[in-house]
Order: structure tokens, then C-alpha cells, then sequence
């Protein structure tokens, strides 16, 4: 998707040869148009594979996935990184490795919100080492429903998370494919959904 | 707003004096169509303040206030309940005390993205005794900004949040606001924004 790598180019932040800082528009500060044709992207991509929900993990995943459920006329669903007091039988759960945080956190979902015959989009605002992803995937499962497909709004190919993804038969579709942090930010040739 | 108040009637469940659950459509599972009627209502009754900024808290904040700067045409800014690695300095906290998860949360937002000529509207999903919203207000007057207005989808009428805001000055727009839970779900008969 050009326009979100034109955004990574102008206004990411390379801090580390593996950590890229967006939160001047996704993670922090959020570009509310930008987001929506993010959202336009990802229903396109995967419209013709009937998704009845799109899934996210809090809090950065949520602005780019409501928009994406906005689009496909579906529920959005977030999993919450730990449990809160109005929030706390019938969970399916997943543990979850930060690499940026070095912690595990437990992620879970309302048995509530699930069903065996959802056909679910996840969607997150990065892929690295897909953790988070695999979590989500995990969540899904014990659900008994399917993962439709997997959008991911930056992917650090250098990582590999989306290997990981793509061999366990997933479709993952990535709006920004990152090859190398080391001088500037590199992207990958062939990029899907323009 | 007629329709989320039949929203709440049908889909929201009182769970105790005090505690509304509401995540079928607002925090966990959450209604992007929903959500956008939300937003432009937001928009119209804060459309002439010359609002540059939205502000709210991570993480059942993100999906209305998202809607409502989409609609304004300005910048989402979420403040995040802790530090992560990425995010370090240059911050501007409160300190939130939870009634729910009966704790206190430092919040944050870099001050790379509030500036003294901001004009900031805090969204938030609830309000009840105000210390969320009262954070938020703390961390845009750190910042030389003004509080351009305060939209709450839903106003927990018998805690004294709203109030306490009101009396300080500020401008709350409440969506649905919530006399009683004692006996159902009891609305006060003048809502703003039908």
C-alpha cells in the first residue's frame, strides 16, 4: 500500500536496527483517514472469504481493525491483554511474548464472542517474531472457528514471524513488508494490495 | 442518542448497583456501525469549537474517539495506561485510580503530539467518578492546551463524575446517561444529543 509506506518513509522512526517507531500515526497518535484506507485494503483483500468478524488484540491493533469491520459490516472483536474484574469467566486465553516489553502477558476473549461457525480476519498493526498473531490464531481455534485470514498493517520480514504464519497455511496479507532497518527504512519489492 | 440508549436497554446488562457491562458492543466486542453514528454525534455537538485534537485512553476509548476525529477531520491521540520501551520520555502522566480494577494507573501521552495552541476533545466510553476524564483534562493543561469539550458515550448519572467535571468548568456531552441500575437500566429523561 503506497501511501502507508510514503507515511512510514516521512514520518517512522527507525530507533533500532529491529524497532520501528510509527507512533506519530498508528500507535499513539493515529491518523484517522489513513486508517480507514487501511481498513478499505484489508476488506478488499479479503472480502470473498466470508468473514463474520474481524479480531484484534489491544490497544494498537483496535484503530486499523475497527475500520476493517467497518468496511466488511462486521462486529470487531479486541482480546484483552489481562483480566478485569467485570470481565472474567468463560475466556479462552493465550500467553503472548513481548520481545519490546520482555514479558509474557495473558490475552484473552469472551467465550461469549465466538462461535464454531465464525470464519474470523485477524488483524494487527505489526508482525515480528508473530507472537501475537499466533496467539490470536490460538484463540480462534479453541474456539472451534476458523482463521479466515491474517492483515497485518507493517510487517518486519526481516523477522520471522510471517514465515511462521504463511507455513502454518495461514493467508497473511501485509500492507507494508519492512526488508531492513539498518539504513533507512528498506521495504520489500513485491508488496501486496497497492 | 436514541439508538444507543436501545442498545444498551437490549444488549447492556446491569451486573450490580454500579457496574454496567456493555462489552457485546462497546469494549470488547464492539459495533463499528455504531460507533461511527457515535462519532458523527460526537462531531455535530462539538463542530464549532475549532477542535484540533482527540484525545482519549487506551483501550475502550479508542474505537468511539476514532470514529468521532474521523468524522472532524483531526488527529486520534490514545493515552496509554503505562511505559512501554518505545515510549519512555518526554511525557506528560496522571495518576488514574480504578473503582474496577481497584488500583491506581499512571497514563501517559507524549508531549511530542499535544502543543500549547491545541484545542482537545477527550472521548471516553464511561464516565462515573470522573478520575479518567479528570487525568486526561490534567494532561492537556500540562501541555498549555485547552479542554475544548468532553464526550461520554456513557454517563453513569448517580456517580458523581459528571458533576465534578461540569463544576470545574468543562463542557461534557454525555450520549446516554444512566440514572439508576438498580431496577433495569433507568436513562435521565433529558439526554443531549437524540
Amino acid at each position: 500500500m503506497r501511501e502507508l509506506m510514503e507515511k512510514i518513509r516521512e514520518e517512522g522512526e527507525a530507533i533500532s536496527d529491529h524497532v520501528l517507531k510509527v507512533d506519530r500515526f498508528l500507535n499513539h497518535q493515529v491518523d484517522p483517514e489513513l486508517m480507514m484506507r487501511i481498513g478499505e485494503n484489508f476488506a478488499d483483500a479479503f472480502r470473498n472469504e466470508g468473514i463474520t468478524k474481524v479480531l484484534t488484540l489491544e490497544s494498537s491493533g483496535i484503530s486499523p481493525a475497527l475500520m476493517t469491520a467497518y468496511i466488511l459490516k462486521v462486529p470487531l472483536l479486541f482480546a484483552r491483554k489481562r483480566k478485569s474484574l467485570t470481565l472474567q469467566n468463560d475466556l479462552y486465553t493465550a500467553n503472548v511474548y513481548s520481545f519490546t516489553k520482555q514479558e509474557y502477558t495473558e490475552i484473552s476473549v469472551s467465550r461469549s464472542f465466538l462461535q464454531k461457525d465464525d470464519r474470523v480476519l485477524i488483524i494487527d498493526d505489526f508482525l515480528a517474531n508473530g507472537q501475537a498473531a499466533l496467539g490470536l490464531t490460538g484463540i480462534v481455534q479453541q474456539a472451534g472457528a476458523e482463521v479466515a485470514g491474517i492483515g497485518i498493517v507493517i510487517e518486519k520480514a526481516f523477522q520471522d514471524g510471517g514465515e511462521q504464519l504463511r507455513r502454518l497455511g495461514f493467508r497473511v496479507v501485509s500492507l507494508a513488508r519492512i526488508t531492513s532497518l539498518k539504513e533507512g527504512v528498506q521495504f520489500a519489492e513485491e508488496v501486496m494490495c497497492q
